[in-house]
């Protein structure tokens, strides 16, 4: 359990400016639906307006902007969402995993694990491979030959790490997620596909993050790159030779096809799909949903959704798609005839 | 092996009306194309009348409207899918499993395994994990600390169920399912992402099934929520603090972004996507490949799909997407002066 | 470590011309940017062409067309990545597993393994299974009762194969697959969903390559079929009954609802939705990102993205979908407007 502080000892950790009680006891973050007596919640989007005049919170944390909207004990600062992590990171901190080594794990002779790391039961370290201090090796977990995974690296349960990757320190895998497989590498040739070795690795910075059932190919050639700090939600593909920049974070169900280069602080849309070889630039938001085609060389946020509509009306409407080229021709020539027209008339 | 039945005694048992023999005997279930002599198919879809007319069944399930399509034994029902589905189970009972912990399955002592459960080789229950039931646990899962698996629940081979997850009675969950991963919870701070522990968990109806490699994220503060009766399909993603309405259906390879709350009786066609933070009113429909982008707040069915084409003409035509705008100004203008002109002309 | 390879000898193997010094030695293949003084690269892409100016590989795979655009030594060639392919095949041979069967694995009494063939530490074996010459099943991995695993099939680690399913020879599964899970057959009654047992199995031919965290649902009565040569690279979904042809390759995070049969020859783009109960002919090519809706009966490559761009952009067009009907019946009314002007002014 975390121990309990006051909003004036939150402050003089993490900044901000107390308004109300500053011995407000806090214990636990909560939601402004749900939060109790000793909860503290935040507040960042306008029209939650209703329930945080309605919260039971024992404070909240929100935008000077905002600070007159309650009377509850609060703390104002810049950039409430990110001063809630840091308040909830205060009352769940990740504890270091006691050290150890099951013995239903299988860990291979030549295989490095650090005194303080923990393997557990049913998990597999191959030989030559590298488990960092403090790293916790979830059950059932696969580490392939000569792969490395750096100091206080979690992998929850059933995460596969083929061999000859290499992951920094402090990365989070969530179960399930698949780092390492072949790349999609196939040549045709008279009709059938031939496939090319997958001879590349994969190589992943530190701070990074990888969701459930997300999935990272190892190089055709060479190595396939997320760098510091790369945030992947659940069920991403990275395809290989991608090159994910610093920072960039990429939502649920995105995909990212072989050999794209995606810049820094990137923000990629859930279910998004970058096609192959292209380059986008740092600083650029792919909205949701949206296919990019094409390399983006200005830093922005761009979008291809098809609004969705009440089915009769789609149908109605999205038939003219297939006649969008004609319509246009139409048009240009009623503005000649008109133009003539109106030259003549 | 299932004992064969009579048409008599399936309809005794189900309803329906038979025509034709009544001790026709049936043993197991088959498709219109591939069913045998002794097998029962149904017969749906008009369009495959010329199936109908072909089949080698002992006898089809068919409504009133179709029954004179055919001459062979029927069964004439109000809804032959649901009467199939019946019919299929009466033939293919699921059976408790043999009870039984394997010896190579790694159970904490402080877990609860109920008599009746059975616990396969390679899988792991962790301290405080409550196993129902009649509970199957396939090789290789994982039962994090303090989840509970209601009574008569499958867990297939490989599912992950991380720790503080409640999921009700008859559940079936398929391999590779990873129910309780954090939430994809990322605070922006000066170009970096700070991580906010995701400290709900997962709550789960009863009779729910969870296809292969589906997520589900736990919740970042309060629980994500599968009310009774949700069916997903394989390869679906459920973000944190969503909520699922009961007997709501999702098809493969969709994706519900974190705080979207889904109505019940909604169905979500295949790939489509539920941006975070909206409201689906009961009885929705979402095609397949569909993007929701704000709350719907009436019943109905719902589509965004760009409609395909032939290469050359999907590229002629889309191009003009990115002038809609100018060309409905054109149509205005020419209408303006079109209005004059009629005037005057 | 592959043994080094003159450039005659390896055209003497796989065909060719070589131009330049075919003494030239080649101990592995190379990106062209990153290749060193004994690797041999490949040249394909003409926008690549500074690259090949700069490359240090010792040799370059090219077209006769391309083959003046360097004058390192080089083999020239019609199909540069099919021979490249070949190329790092020859460098990077998969060697058989080295048989046996790890302590830690469960094999069932009554499964066939054959002699040659390797069980890793983990690995689950049902009875009845069948475990074919020479095959690697990896870590973790699940063969369920009766399932077929043809001769030299690589399962890499915690791949899930369900009972009942049949895999044919030099299969090559990514970690994380899951083949022969239920289909999504749901039948509605009242509200609620009933199951339809499935019943059916998987039937994959030779040669077939299954990506990482795929998934292919087992048949609802008769079995989902893969034929032979067929490439499925991460996260595809293949539904219940489907039947996908010979040599189709499909690429990643694309789906394919139940009972589709798609033809041998086809490409299937990155994210693409191919809808239940079509049929695509053989040598269909599917963008990426493309929802298909109905059968398509001629080869050829078909789109529907919705081209993406700028978000104000995207913003101001988009809006006119909703009134595409509406112009164009504006348009029409403008025409005929002016039809009758053209003919009495």
């Amino acid at each position: 359990m975390p121990a309990a502080l006051t909003l004036a000892e939150i402050a003089s950790r993490l900044g901000g400016r107390v308004v109300g009680t500053p011995e407000t006891l806090i214990r636990q973050v909560g939601s402004l639906e749900h939060a109790g007596p000793d909860q503290i919640t935040f507040f960042s989007r306008l029209r939650h307006k209703n329930k945080l005049a309605a919260t039971h919170a024992a404070a909240v944390i929100l935008a000077e902007s905002a600070q007159d909207l309650t009377s509850i004990p609060r703390i104002v600062c810049e950039n409430p969402y990110a001063y809630f992590a840091r308040v909830s990171q205060l009352f769940n901190p990740v504890s270091a995993p006691e050290p150890g080594r099951h013995p239903a794990a299988v860990v291979a002779n030549s295989a490095k694990v650090a005194a303080t790391a923990r393997v557990d039961a049913g998990a597999i370290v191959e030989d030559g491979a590298t488990i960092g201090e403090r790293v916790w090796v979830g059950a059932g977990c696969y580490v392939g030959r000569d792969s490395w995974i750096g100091e206080d690296g979690r992998l929850y349960p059933s995460v596969v790490v083929y061999g000859g990757c290499r992951i920094g320190a402090r990365a989070v895998i969530h179960s399930g997620a698949v780092i390492g497989a072949d790349g999609f590498g196939i040549a045709q040739d008279a009709g059938q596909w031939i496939k090319i070795p997958q001879i590349g690795g994969v190589v992943i910075g530190d701070d990074v993050e990888i969701g459930a059932n997300s999935t990272i190919d190892r190089g055709a050639i060479d190595d396939t790159v997320l760098e510091d700090g790369v945030k992947l939600d659940n069920q991403v593909q990275i395809g290989h030779n991608v090159r994910v920049g610093a920072h960039t974070a990429i939502a649920g169900c995105a995909g990212v096809a072989g050999s794209a280069i995606i810049g820094r602080h990137c923000s990629i849309g859930g279910a998004a799909v970058i096609l192959g070889h292209l380059e986008l630039v740092d600083h650029v938001n792919v909205s949701a949903g949206t296919l990019i085609s094409r390399s983006i060389l200005e830093p922005g946020t761009y979008t291809g959704v098809f609004p969705f509509d009440a089915n009769a009306s789609w149908t109605r409407n999205a038939v003219w798609l297939r006649h969008l080229s004609k319509l246009s021709d139409r048009v240009r020539r009623l503005e000649k005839l008109l133009g003539r027209k109106g030259k003549n008339g």
